[in-house]
């Protein structure tokens, strides 16, 4: 399948970026949709896209990438799928993908080809104006096709995501996406703010160093986009929550009980498990 | 007071980094001791020390910094305090303050001065051979007076404190230390290890992108240093871990119950938090 023309759909921090490195890496034909003008303007001025297009103009694109939230997206589609050609392959970057696939794919069962995405990168600060060619630089592009899905479409969206920087595509089931992306991504980014709601976490200054930051940097989040995506994963993300309440507990016990040797083991397990880890990303 | 000769008990990670920044920095006469004979030569050969010393000749420092977990620091000074001339100052670099502060000043009752001190930096890997002389570049620096210290003393330290790259010292209670430290530095190194015991963990690949790394970066510490400095200061941080299952516990109600309203409000609580902090340290 040849693909010349591609509509990013959304022109936010993901969107935005995709379409940055897209005109900077490839000569496709990058088509723009935003729901605000200025954001179409700036693209335009900056160069991220040829064009900027209405919904109906849809129709030229041979790939067309929806870069919205969940619901956005499904809300997206109800209104404007049937301008996208029969043709064509529809994906999105959601960080959630057994709604999305599942949605989706029975929206497209008469074409275009869904295939589910998801670009693992990001910034705490969302928006065009935050956008990055580079934002994917070393990142790892998950996509998750299912048994219908056929071959050439999961090729030309492998192609894409390499083309927009990634350097490792990770082909994963709905199901295992949501699993991992529950511990990896969305339990930091509630551990963010029930860390800093510590009450003595507002008189930080000049007590914290690296970990301080560490922990509490995800914690300016989008809340609508992040309830939408967590709220997608709930049954995975509880349990997760669930096994760090748990392990939290052990250490816990330990330190107010005063088990030395308990406390030892239990600190010597955690290291053990990050040095592995060190070594295998190396 | 006239400080000519610093002697830096204990060559690790902040002890030799220590030392090498003092030697970078000022014309100071820095003697080294440590346990180990090869650290002792590479420090020599590295010229991080002017001299290594043995316990006996502390006699000859005006300003003895102890960089040993406090458990040893204590153990070192029950044996060779008596080296040490009255008039000197002795500070240390302890993660915990009020054990130290009460154990050590009460065996200095009779001189030298004990000045409580922590400097805010470090690495995942201790040990010499991690050592460097920028470690505290950027970094604050704790002083934790108790009434009796004469303002010489704390003058001294905080004059130590600048001269090894600090840009900024911050005067404390030991009892404020400890309880700012149980939450911007404990809490997150007992929070990697009890992340990265998740049983999903391990096949992290693929699915990661930087909130991952930042949470479960301090799970590969020293066992042996921090549960000596978490059992010290085990009151304030059971209540932080309290506190933090707590509130993770509301996040894990909200996205269980599918209560996407109370989801979203605090969500947004966590990241107006976020945003003032980061406005504040701009």
């Amino acid at each position: 399948m040849k693909v010349e023309n591609i509509a990013i759909v959304g022109l936010g921090l993901i969107g935005g970026s995709i379409a940055k490195a897209l005109k900077q890496n490839t000569g496709y034909n990058v088509l723009g949709l935003d729901i605000d003008p200025l954001v179409c303007d700036d693209a335009k001025k900056d160069g991220a896209v040829d064009r900027i297009i209405k919904p109906e103009n849809l129709s030229e694109a041979d790939l067309v990438v929806l870069c919205l939230a969940p619901e956005t997206a499904y809300v997206f589609l109800k209104d404007y799928l049937k301008y996208i050609k029969k043709s064509a392959i529809l994906t999105d970057v959601c960080g959630v993908k057994r709604w999305v696939v599942e949605k989706f794919g029975s929206m497209c069962q008469n074409g275009p080809v869904f295939v589910g995405g998801h670009p693992m990168a990001g910034k705490e600060k969302g928006g065009y104006a935050n956008s990055d060619p580079l934002l994917f630089i070393n990142a790892s592009y998950i996509i998750t096709p299912v048994e219908s899905t056929p071959t050439y479409a999961v090729d030309v969206v492998k192609e894409f995501a390499l083309n927009i920087g990634c350097k490792k595509v990770t082909i994963a089931t709905p199901d295992h996406h949501d699993r991992m992306i529950a511990f990896t991504s969305q339990l930091p980014h509630v551990l963010a703010g029930a860390y800093i709601k510590s009450p003595v976490s507002r008189q930080h200054e000049g007590y914290s160093a690296g970990s301080y930051c560490d922990v509490s940097r995800v914690a300016a989040l989008d809340e609508y986009l992040w309830s939408d995506l967590l709220l997608k994963n709930s049954d995975y993300l509880s349990k997760e929550i669930d096994i760090l309440i748990n392990n939290l507990s052990s250490y816990r016990a330990a330190i107010s009980s005063g088990n030395r040797e308990e406390l030892i083991s239990i600190l010597r397990e955690g290291r053990v498990l990050k040095e592995e880890d060190n070594k295998e990303s190396i």
